[in-house]
């Protein structure tokens, strides 16, 4: 079995934007009341992925996408508290839906709605909203405000009430900004993979997971620069005086949104196949094909088919890390007999 | 000949740091008078570094190191003019003292006064200062602000006073920022690497080498993240309309500061080795050694010399790319017999 642990919900029908709109509206003009929720048939969520996400998954031999909301889009940087749940529950309940309609191959992981400075109460509720209503994960945000990292390091006090409520509920989360407000970061070329390389160097830094010792955190798009750079954090560990970081692989895993052999090659290199899972990050960053090669960017599969692995070691990465870091897709998958 | 392009004065005598406490202090207590520059002797600058930078480079086979003031205590963040240049200039003339006194294995890079928001009125002054006293490059801030990234990309026109003496004076600049205020940053181990990914990005996004054709910057720290996901890159531009980023390597240049072997080989598989400069940033980073290897963890040359390269592609990542990067230092060694 095939699973990638990271797709997004892209391609979800333009109604939706249009609610988004209505809300930035309304926040601008006190005058204009707040809007509803879209109103979507199952239909256009069905045709939204069918020949998206669905089809491509399939093409390549895939067969279990964990599913999320379009991480450029959940905007966090929106500092209106009401705006913000209500547009993580709107997003969150639409790719619950596209579970609903597609539960052999979608399994749900949510947004949460996060503002700077703001307190995360409503973060935990949502979460356990959807972990109620069968979510398996959630991406949490480093820096709601969009590329200004006003918010403290991830091993601070502020992100516990968050980290609680995971390790009760038994969810891990993926690391994943949003959109970049700051025209010095691209948000696909710059913003995610800096996002990525901090996040890790943060927990180099703390002691986050002496505290959690069960918390499990993704850190997607191959880990940003940490294992290119892995040498350089062992060194800076040591004269820290802090652990090695290959203790933090207890709790950190990374995904394979690498969209090149060589990178792959490298992330297989260093990191052990117990911290990579398969992902694709699809339709996400990088459409089209190689020019060169004809295959597809963001087909990392075909890149990870050509490690050198032992059956072992591939069946961890495609599916065996998955279910461990994510136990509430394993107990889903169990149940029906998967 | 071997030249080291990425070294840095960080054993520069205590009494240089005094100075910049007072300055600090007199910028906090306008009651305090401007603290006169220290006074440091011969005998202390070769003290300094004989046991340092000049034993290191020698014991490794090194023969050059292009030698710049501590990139993390250049302080951009501080916003008073005065302060930036008296700290620009006295550092700048440190290093010049020592590439005095050791000429054979030293050459200068400059230190420019920038801050966050600030005209580049006095970097462009300082450089053509450092340049007439025979200093062959220098280092180049994108984020002053010291991890708020508050300035503008470098594509964006407000850079163009500097480029356009850099292109006149024919100076390449290391694109380096200082240490970070901001604590979601570790600066060696999150701020560095993302200021070189971000800036390779921004080149991508803007058009800035088609204004400056023969503009020449040098990425450190490998590049960042960039090598490891050169097919983002590559599938980023196509999808922005944007020329393959292959192209940029006309005017971007990579450093080896990535410390492990499997980082070099992937940067050595990714580069041409026409845009790989040998570099260590000792002393620097990452100090000490892999315990389970014993090498040092910035003895670069012992990772490159075990890539598999013809004498041809040796010689440019020692030598050749220096030289032709940096074209006044190619001059002084020509002029010099090397």
């Amino acid at each position: 079995m095939i699973i990638d642990c990271h797709g997004h919900y892209t391609t979800v029908p333009g109604a939706q934007q249009e609610f988004r709109d209505a809300q930035l509206a309304a926040l601008a003009d006190p005058a204009l009341p707040a809007p509803s929720p879209a109103t979507i048939s199952d239909d256009a969520i069905r045709e939204s992925v069918e020949g998206n996400q669905l089809r491509i998954l399939r093409e390549r031999g895939g067969d279990l996408m964990l599913f999320s909301p379009r991480a450029s889009s959940m905007g966090h940087h929106v500092t209106d508290p009401a705006t913000a749940r209500a547009w993580a529950e709107t997003s969150n309940d639409l790719v619950a839906r596209v579970v609903g309609l597609f539960p052999q191959h979608f399994a749900a992981v949510c947004q949460l709605p996060q503002i700077p400075g703001g307190a995360l109460d409503d973060a935990v509720a949502e979460l356990r909203r959807c972990v109620d209503a069968g979510f398996v994960g959630c991406n949490l945000n480093p820096d709601p405000s969009g590329g200004f990292w006003t918010s403290p390091p991830l091993t601070d006090p502020y992100w516990y009430p968050l980290y609680e409520a995971m390790v009760e509920l038994d969810v891990p989360a993926m690391v994943h900004v949003s959109g970049s407000c700051n025209p010095s970061f691209h948000a696909l070329g710059a913003h995610y993979l800096n996002a990525d390389t901090s996040a890790f160097m943060q927990f180099v830094e703390g002691e986050l997971f002496t505290r959690f010792p069960a918390l499990r955190v993704v850190i997607p798009h191959g880990g940003g620069a940490v294992p290119y750079h892995w040498g350089r954090y062992r060194g800076l560990a040591i004269r820290m005086g802090r652990p090695d970081p290959g203790t933090l692989l207890s709790n950190v895993f990374f995904d394979t949104c690498v969209y090149h052999q060589p990178g792959i090659d490298l992330l297989a290199r260093v990191v052990p196949a117990e911290n990579i899972l398969f992902a694709s990050e699809m339709l996400g960053a990088v459409r089209g094909a190689d020019p060169e090669t004809g295959v597809a960017w963001d087909d990392t599969k075909a890149y990870v088919d050509r490690l050198e692995l032992t059956a072992e070691q591939r069946q961890k990465i495609f599916e065996g890390n998955a279910r461990r870091v994510y136990p509430r897709l394993d107990a889903q998958l169990r149940a029906a007999g998967r």
